[in-house]
């Protein structure tokens, strides 16, 4: 993944962010934590090689509507970015959180499908995974990025820097007539 | 361009939707009226094969601000799809009409860029590229199609079914803090 290389390069400025590379693949450990006085290190990546089932697991664990692993494949496929979170256990990667964005590689990007496990919300890892996702979409110059916010969320997406309807500018869904 | 011979099948029920081949190139007849006692028939295209140069002309006609040649490229090469409008004078193609859609080909979609020359403007035009364009992405089972509309075109876009808000879900995006 040439983009870690080249955007996230070892900042000295803070210890919580460093570039580590394991197995000749670039993940980005993004945060640790001491849970049950154990820690935790959280890691990023950004590609596509994600394991299906663990993301439906992920996605159970927050209630979402399942839907069919075929179509899921199709739709990582033809995302522009897919970044996971994750952390080892017993040598065995646990998927823990989960953004991807469609793009036209150029002007637009739109984010889908923002997920953390329960187990590991409201400790900064969400805000973590969207500022890696804009620091990589702002690195391929896509200068306008959308998402579409539950009303639970426009909170959160706010303090990062989302604006609601800018200039009156309203996000609409089609539905048959 | 498959799509066409598989979806549009030529309607009985209604003159104005033709499916005509033309050098091979499926391309749609979707409107005709009488301009100025000349009868003008309008087409429309889906695919990339767009002359970005004509593409820039349709966007200066409305005043959008211009973009660099290089960054459409490529945002037209990936996009999920390209429809335009288009009619012959004097055996030359004149484009007046576009839309384009972002999309992972499986869930979601975004509509972006849709424009219509002001000379083709009030005559339904705009509501036929619309309307095709949900066509093609409801055609490849996309059930999430969204788009970020300006005040001014709620009502026209409320009109074809998109909803504003629905469930509270905010249209959000994002500026560098």
């Amino acid at each position: 993944m040439t983009f870690w290389k080249s955007f996230f390069k070892p900042k000295t400025h803070t210890e919580k962010i460093q570039n580590i590379n394991k197995n000749k693949k670039n993940f980005l450990l993004i945060h640790n934590f001491n849970n049950n006085g154990e820690i935790i290190n959280i890691y990023l990546n950004i590609n596509n090689n994600i394991n299906l089932y663990d993301l439906e697991k992920l996605c159970d664990s927050v209630g979402w509507v399942r839907r069919p692993i075929k179509k899921v494949k199709i739709a990582i496929n033809n995302s522009f970015l897919i970044a996971h979170l994750f952390y080892y256990c017993n040598n065995q990667k646990k998927l823990i959180g989960f953004a991807r964005a469609t793009s036209d590689h150029s002007f637009n990007a739109t984010i889908w499908d923002v997920v953390i496990h329960p187990n590991f919300q409201s400790k900064g890892l969400g805000k973590e995974l969207m500022t890696q996702v804009i620091k990589y979409l702002r690195f391929y110059d896509i200068s306008t990025i959308t998402l579409f916010a539950d009303p639970h969320v426009t909170k959160f997406y706010k303090h990062l820097g989302f604006v609601i309807d800018p200039d009156g500018v309203k996000g609409m869904f089609w539905y048959p007539l």
